[in-house]
């Protein structure tokens, strides 16, 4: 009963570093294959990665050479999976290309996001997405399952419950988001210093769109959006990890701050039934102190030690009286555990979970 | 045509700083008494303050003494008008008893901003509330002037040219604060740095309340709130000075986003055409880049140069979809000039500009 | 055989948190015992202490009830080891009533570290000072022992094997030292952020002067200071938490830097041999990358598990040719794990292993 | 009575938009020429640089096309003087071909610093430097005059009145720098947020090398170094602007610090006596408060206006006792004012100052 042999695209960056770390003893999952860009191929993964996490390097994969990101190699390796955080010039194409040589591919990359046949999954929110996988399979014989811009993930996980309970009419947010969602070289520390950018390129597109996909159903062969009204403003501040984000939002029946806040944290879906490991005991964690949750206190939430970031942790849920059946809270999503790497373990975990591979 | 003689409640705080800072070489106003707490009283200002600026004590205001809080140490220095900073305790009472006194009040805490016959004063926004005073010289030889919540005022100034040409139906603000806005001592670093904190006591409450205030009329001797929905989330991040608000509205005539951008650039009121001397040419900078305003780039706006971080500068002005005739937009406010010691002497020039006083 | 069963002085404050986190399922030692201000006596201790650190209050504390800092509630509650993390203030009396009444104190204070019959004890370091608790038996039935300053602890660490391998004539000290030596409230936000503080009160005169009782020997009940010329400059920069030092010095016998590095990398000591469960496998980390080590990287450097912290990192060794003899390097070591708690909890380790209680 | 017609090589970068803003209104120069790489030519300045200080673009610059780096298109602007803020990579040849058609070439670049015939230049420290023009003139019928490294610059002018007095031994420095030094994209905010680098590269040569040639002597054609014994530790920290340097030295003949304080703030030089626009009234302000120098709030010292961040900042001046004839000290300096820009700007009105152009 080995492992599945797994590979990384774009191993190096700081959300392949994500992967490298989480994937460390791996109960079900060993990492054979690591891939980069072309100048680093043949060097050590030591060598190659400039290593930002505050642990060291798992000991099995700094002494991996780099391989280029090419289905050959990954089948070469015994690779089944191969997890994709390449940027997004290249994703398009070699997702496809893995998908076709029949790899299974899971990415954290809005290459294939919105494709018609692709799920983009949450495994907590819309694992019955997965079923899309068949019409891809009539075409390839891999297929690709994608997951959320890092920003719509604790979203769509604490907007879940209150949709099936009571229903959602629209929702505004406005986002803190965390620097390690624009890479580890994407903001310059004089930029940001005693300072805060309002604008994310994209961003708030990507949320709207993708939360209605997420959000939606899957019937009939195909993906049809929520009726919800979504918009966005996204703003980054200096904070290292975690994005925080405000929710308005109106509710179809109306629903007091305690329901709201009794159904997200009784929320439990199929990652927790089929006891995944990197699922968090509970999805949600709601906290009663006024000032939480915050970043740097909260980031790392969820247990056991497998899924520390994988929970939404969601505070200061309370009316809003400026809306109709109105409700505002602040939730924090750890942006680069379960808005990247995390969540695309937690479906290729339940790829396997659910019987898919 | 001497200058008139001022004084400051609370002249070594945070907010007491920037007053003595902006009351440098003032054209019509010349500071004659500085007061602190106890055990302060009897000091020269350079000792008792903790200078945290980054210009040096005006030269003529670092040798003066400590006086008392009280109404006959302001008079009996021929101070005329009171600029009050004083700590939320001690501020009602002290505030009544030097406009009992015959002072002229003119405050930035929050003790008597909601009486019912004390002016809640953006002098862009609603010099007319201050017919209100002639209530309140029923009672007293002198009278009290009050500006806002540092959250509410950029908010009410980016609102008012809105309201005027095209209604306002609701309003979401999220918010990003400024270190500042807590007082030299508010947050500790360990609080803050890697972190924001979503909670500021009273905040949203604050605003909401001050803004239909300050937005409503002034009619047969009562204030009467503007009928507009207001909800807001406020949060604290790392910056030092400068709040930024994300907005979200409604209007109630539709407008383009072109149309909001182009009333906002064109709005001017009382006391640009009174050539005030701390009123800034325009009350309202549209910036046109995606990614301003930036609190660190952008705080310090406003001409002339008496009006530094006078001016509110707002950004990202588009289209919000998920509202009927929905607008979003970004605005940053100067939170201890504008929104504080700044307002304040701006009010007593539209008093002093408007021969009330 | 049961745990042997300890109390926490002052267990709410920073440093206190610290001592119950890093108590937690500790194999030897069991908290009966937590004590605080008079304010909150009687409260549970999830209650009295505004927790701080990134993990959750270990369960078994959080319900806890905090008692008097006095020796009959810890008696009362079986303590036999008492942990201080007392302000200063109170120290010097509390501990010596808590040793009077036979408990065995272990602070990290700085109330006792000078006094003639105290070992200050780093336990890689100076071990056999421990001698010195016979002199204070004379005179009490418990006794004393202290852990240095913050500051002092890595340098001291790293100079160690210096010292017995080549000899040490001077050592002059630039610091960067993080927010968290100050306490939580100790460092406003408005004074740190973009900023450093070149000035920590009384810092520079206790590392000269702890550095020289440690570095020196204990002989005919006697402490006898080391030969060494220390001076020092302290500054604070905006780091959450671990002390970055500069180090110049100059050797008694000439060594290459090469050779520096070795004898640290080597370095292995009595809590070491013993086992201690908080002791680190290598004392002393060397880093050979140009920019390490850096704080928040290598902050919680040291294995196993339970010594996560508690290794000084050591790197940039080199040749310093403005000095006879001359090396330099940067050290960094986590102030509050090292520096406080994790250093009198392996003190206390010491104790037990060598017998002493 | 023209103004001298300046270009500015390199005017899109973090250092030249100092230049660019430093300029402005500036008596004596007029900016005629704006240089940047390739992809910049011929786009206006507003445009082609990515403006990141808190000022406005200076009107008549703003709507400047950028041009060629090379010597016609300077000429041909009637520029006299370049000021080089080159790339490294460019600077070198760059210079010397604008030397080689007659331009007076002012550049805080590195690459000519040290070579035989060029003076590396602050002005109040060795303006008798300024004789080996002479010997470039024999070559080119241009010259370079170029500024040290950001680092030095301070360093050199607080130990210039301490070598003519005491005369010096021996200097330690462990220093604190901006992230402006390394460029506006230099530092990547993940990388130094809550944690500082001890590694900058070549600085601690630099420092060593360049102090040595500007205290040194100029006599009979050729530099001559000083005698003095130079370390250096250099460490970057999370502050904007202003690198903050604790200095440990040695003099010849004994002095107190009162000796050493007064000397510094009595200190004064040519460019003082010659009352050029860019000279602080005090080239070393000495600071008594306890915690000072302070980068955020010391930084831009400096009278008159023109020259705020042109004055070295130095506290804490005390005797260090692990030295013979030992002192201490902390130092502060702007390093894109004084230590770049600002320099340079001095430098060129030095050389219109002395007649030599």
């Amino acid at each position: 009963m080995g492992k599945i042999k797994v590979g990384i695209l774009g191993s190096t960056g700081s959300v392949g570093q994500r992967y490298v770390n989480m994937l460390r003893d791996h109960p079900w999952f060993e990492v054979v294959a690591l891939s980069a860009s072309e100048s680093s191929v043949g060097k050590k993964y030591r060598e190659a990665a400039k290593w930002v996490l505050d642990s060291e390097i798992p000991e099995g994969m700094a002494e991996m050479r780099i391989v280029k990101a090419i289905p050959s190699e990954m089948k070469g390796s015994g690779a089944e999976i191969v997890f994709s955080a390449l940027p997004s010039e290249v994703a398009r194409r070699t997702e496809l290309d893995m998908a076709e040589a029949g790899l299974f591919v899971v990415a954290d990359t809005s290459a294939h996001r919105m494709d018609p046949d692709v799920p983009l999954l949450i495994p907590e929110v819309n694992f019955e997405h997965l079923a899309a996988i068949e019409e891809q399979r009539k075409r390839r014989s891999g297929f690709i399952v994608t997951g959320p811009n890092c920003t719509t993930i604790g979203l769509a996980i604490t907007l879940k419950p209150i949709q099936i309970e009571f229903g959602i009419r629209r929702v505004l947010v406005s986002t803190m988001q965390a620097l390690s969602g624009a890479g580890f070289f994407g903001v310059p520390s004089m930029a940001i210093l005693d300072n805060l950018i309002p604008f994310i390129k994209n961003e708030e597109e990507k949320v709207a769109s993708e939360l209605l996909k997420i959000l939606g159903s899957y019937k009939g062969g195909r993906f049809e959006n929520a009726g919800i009204k979504v918009g966005a403003s996204c703003h980054r501040v200096c904070v290292l990890d975690g994005h925080t984000e405000a929710v308005f939002l109106e509710t179809e029946k109306h629903a007091s701050a305690e329901e709201i806040a009794k159904c997200m944290a009784d929320f439990s879906s199929e990652p927790q039934r089929l006891r995944l490991p990197s699922a968090p005991e509970r999805p949600i964690i709601v906290r009663n102190e006024p000032d939480r949750p915050q970043p740097r206190l909260d980031r790392l939430s969820g247990t056991p030690e497998r899924a520390k970031g994988m929970a939404t942790v969601v505070g200061r849920i309370r009316k809003e009286s400026a809306l109709e059946n109105g409700i505002k809270y602040v939730l924090l999503s750890h942006n680069t555990i379960r808005g990247a790497a995390g969540n695309a373990i937690l479906a290729a975990e339940c790829l396997k979970g659910k019987g898919i591979i």
